[in-house]
């Protein structure tokens, strides 16, 4: 196995003639700012200590309690030939309780790579995933979208045409993206093909597999194929995917045939205990931790036993659970800290972490909304979190995927991006002569060292208004939803696909129409 | 000296009948929380050799720049008797340049307290201001306001009082601030006593001097004499106030003179550089640091010129610069690294730290806002910010204080409180037995541990909407503004002041009365 490593300069070279093939068929006039190497360190507000204790509980959780494989023989037979303790449940026959002797399940996790690169069809948007590397993807699952001028309905393909080329155009946005909305008026056996299809003919970012079910894992595999080469696909990672455990401490088949199709043909799964404390895990942070680590490390170890080295991301969606009215809330102090403490058990393991985004309940792009994006957008970036889907566009605790918030949290994401490249302090950084130039009581608008560094110094937000308040009057009092507003619809019109090979696009309208027969429009 | 060490329970002893009486003389039915005893760790982004550099160039600024001192011939002679080298400028007889030893400034310092109390009228609400603690005052300074009922006006003493009663009601602010807003209908000569009254008046948390002019100071002085006593006064601090710098590098006689007549009382003198970078800085975070650290040790130094062991805290105020308006911007990463640095500066140097805020530049409370107000809050909180001004109620970069702004914010301000607490790590926290007892498959809502732990366990936000898209749509679709708009108006409704002795109350009035009386209705 070749290139689950970052992309080295002589790594690049031993693929030779087919990366330039593949950017020779692929050009974009869009400005991509790449993915963010972090210059600064993560907060790591855990102990040794205290992590140690985690991982500890979490063993006893696996030793003791055991974790339920549902709906997947196969699975339970693996993890039977591997060494675990397997027991079928009393009364439901599909249900098996598997138990893990003390070390199994961490000697497994030792063969996942610590980082990988994540193909494009376009190679100058291939993405590193682990390490000190930070990767936004927009918003994942909403059935609904919101903009200004229709409120919230459901979404259709062409809201997902919509998101995909925003995302495309969005230079914060270093990757696509899977399920950027539900598209409803596709039958649901049909509507993974159409959102691949979407994102290779619409897009050039990496992308994610849909995982709804193994077939259709089976399916975006297929597609990617055409596009990167059978061979290609099975040495190099072209999909990272989102695996969600069933918490608490459940793996069903659902996302278990997905895992398999997946890490089998080398892609990436995103490991994710899907977390509303106090429901789906206890009350409390610590007790979270454990169970998330518990849960996580099973499906991190079941990807190396499906074929060892695979790349595999450690995965934790937090939010904690209103105890009046049993909804999720989002930018609260707890999910924080989860996401702070799962962060630094992620990289205690080595593998990449995934956590965080732009998360909010508010139903509207009001200050609610940018307030929890917000608070849950610093634990993210400050945790180290490697690839950090629901990263814009996220609004309604994930019933609705919002045009509007897409555009301003995308704006937020290049502050986060410049933050992260820590600080200058070489002799220009220092700026010493400046200080000595201009001295006291006068002003630094035009001296030497001001107009050398002026228009890289500062980060400038695309979407905040910073005029006069008479300026801002006089130009009709816009807040910033309008603004955004404004934005994508303009950025809509002016969008132009990057270019995709004509023999590619006809292969996989192909495949697209042949599955299309035989997938029936409902399901059961 | 006594007490400007936290309050011990000997130290309170040692007051004895004055603490007494003074709560005799105060109730509030207001449910406070306390300032905040941080048990995280601060994010320090800079190593010990960065800081070093930067320290050593400070010390280069003071050596070979100098800082110039301008209106103010009594500090001149202060610093040349210290063995500062003074030279008068060739053109303005009332401007010093004062170049400082290398060291001199630095062993000045030595006397200042690492961290003091300062003391409301109410005991319960004293706060301890340095060290793992902070304490979040509101918005200072703004000339306008703005609600949604009547968008922006000039403020008015009425405004002030409806600001100090909230304020005073809000549980997340510990400080009741200082100018709250500026009450232009009042003579500026005349409207310090009107605001120092309404804080003594309608409020029992610890207030701010006015530092417009001296002989403003030592009204405030006066009148805090008359609530804690004079001699109370001259040994303990009842007062943290405001002192800019004119930067860059130079501090003038309004500053100094407020400077040096609340130093000599004992009183806590905030000594902040007020940068936007690009303008009275450097463009570069390394460079702004420099001279940040350059003015404020000199600030800092004079208060112990003036009296030894006198309380004061290392501010910084930071804002960048649109290159493009020459507007101050906010939210923005430069001024996060800012603070961050500054804050390691400060603890090195052993003295309490000021900074940040939930700044902003809209106009509006909108997601502006709150991205930015949200951003700016992170660094200040993860940087370890011990007196926090600004914290709620800041809108459009300062010139607009914000009914629904100042209550939005302030809710934020418990979501970063509960933050601060840190992460239980006792049984009760790890919560093992919880995960035994509910195992996989099951949900946590009725296990005994949730039913011991819900009511605490997870912060709630009183103003965020987390019921269902159904009910919200029902309930007239309410953004956060409207929310918080009525809840402004409900809080005032309900207000209820806190207990003032008459005798108190009298002497304040006759004392505010006698000093009109020979103030000017207009000032030059």
């Amino acid at each position: 196995m070749t290139d689950v490593q970052p992309a080295s300069s002589s790594g690049r070279r031993a693929r030779g003639g087919a990366d330039a093939r593949r950017a020779a068929r692929t050009s974009t006039a869009v400005r991509q700012s790449g993915f963010i190497r972090r210059a600064i360190k993560p907060y790591e507000p855990f102990s040794d200590d205290q992590l140690e204790l985690i991982e500890a509980n979490a063993e006893i959780v696996l030793q003791e309690v055991g974790i339920d494989f549902y709906e997947d023989e196969e699975a339970v037979r693996m993890w039977k030939d591997a060494g675990a303790d397997v027991k079928p449940s009393a009364t439901d026959p599909k249900r098996f309780r598997v138990r893990f002797p003390k070390g199994l399940v961490r000697s497994l996790i030792k063969t996942a790579p610590r980082e990988y690169v994540q193909h494009a069809r376009n190679p100058a948007n291939n993405v590193t995933i682990g390490g000190n590397n930070t990767v936004f993807a927009p918003v994942y699952g909403p059935p609904f979208i919101r903009n200004l001028d229709e409120g919230r309905r459901y979404a259709t393909i062409e809201d997902f045409r919509n998101f995909a080329k925003l995302v495309y155009m969005l230079p914060s946005l270093h990757h696509a993206g899977g399920t950027l909305c539900e598209p409803v008026d596709i039958p649901v056996a049909k509507r993974h093909l159409d959102m691949i299809y979407t994102h290779i003919k619409y897009s050039d970012k990496p992308f994610m597999a849909s995982v709804t079910a193994g077939e259709r894992s089976a399916d975006s595999v297929a597609m990617a194929e055409m596009v990167f080469g059978k061979d290609f696909v099975d040495q190099n990672c072209v999909m990272t995917s989102l695996i969600n455990a069933n918490s608490p401490m459940v793996w069903d088949g659902v996302m278990l045939g997905a895992l398999k199709v997946l890490a089998r043909a080398n892609q990436a799964c995103v490991i994710s205990p899907f977390i509303v404390a106090g429901a789906m895990s206890p009350v409390t942070t610590v007790g979270t931790l454990t169970q998330i680590l518990a849960e996580a490390s099973v499906g991190i170890a079941f990807t190396q036993l499906c074929r060892p080295g695979a790349p595999v991301v450690f995965g934790t969606f937090a939010a904690s659970m209103s105890m009046q009215s049993g909804a999720p809330t989002f930018g609260s102090p707890e999910p924080a800290m989860v996401t702070f403490g799962a962060a630094q058990l992620a990289r205690r393991m080595g593998v990449p972490f995934r956590s965080g985004g732009s998360l909010c309940g508010s139903k509207l792009p009001d200050a609610q909304a940018a307030y929890e994006s917000a608070n849950t957008m610093w634990s993210t970036l400050l945790s180290g979190v490697n690839f950090c889907l629901h990263a814009a566009g996220w609004l309604e605790g994930g019933l609705a995927s919002g045009y509007e918030k897409l555009i301003m949290d995308a704006d937020q994401l290049t502050m986060f991006q410049k933050f992260a490249q820590g600080v200058d302090f070489s002799e220009n950084g220092q700026a010493l002569d400046a200080i000595r130039e201009v001295g006291p009581g006068s002003h630094y608008l035009g001296c030497a060292h001001t107009q050398a560094n002026f228009e890289t110094a500062f980060w400038r937000s695309g979407l905040a208004d910073n005029n006069s308040f008479e300026q801002w009057r006089d130009e009709g009092e816009k807040d910033i939803v309008v603004r955004a507003n404004e934005r994508w619809k303009q950025m809509l019109r002016d969008y132009e696909a990057p270019a995709l090979d004509e023999s590619i696009d006809e292969q996989l309208q192909a495949f697209m129409a042949k599955r299309k027969e035989v997938l029936p429009d409902n399901v059961s």
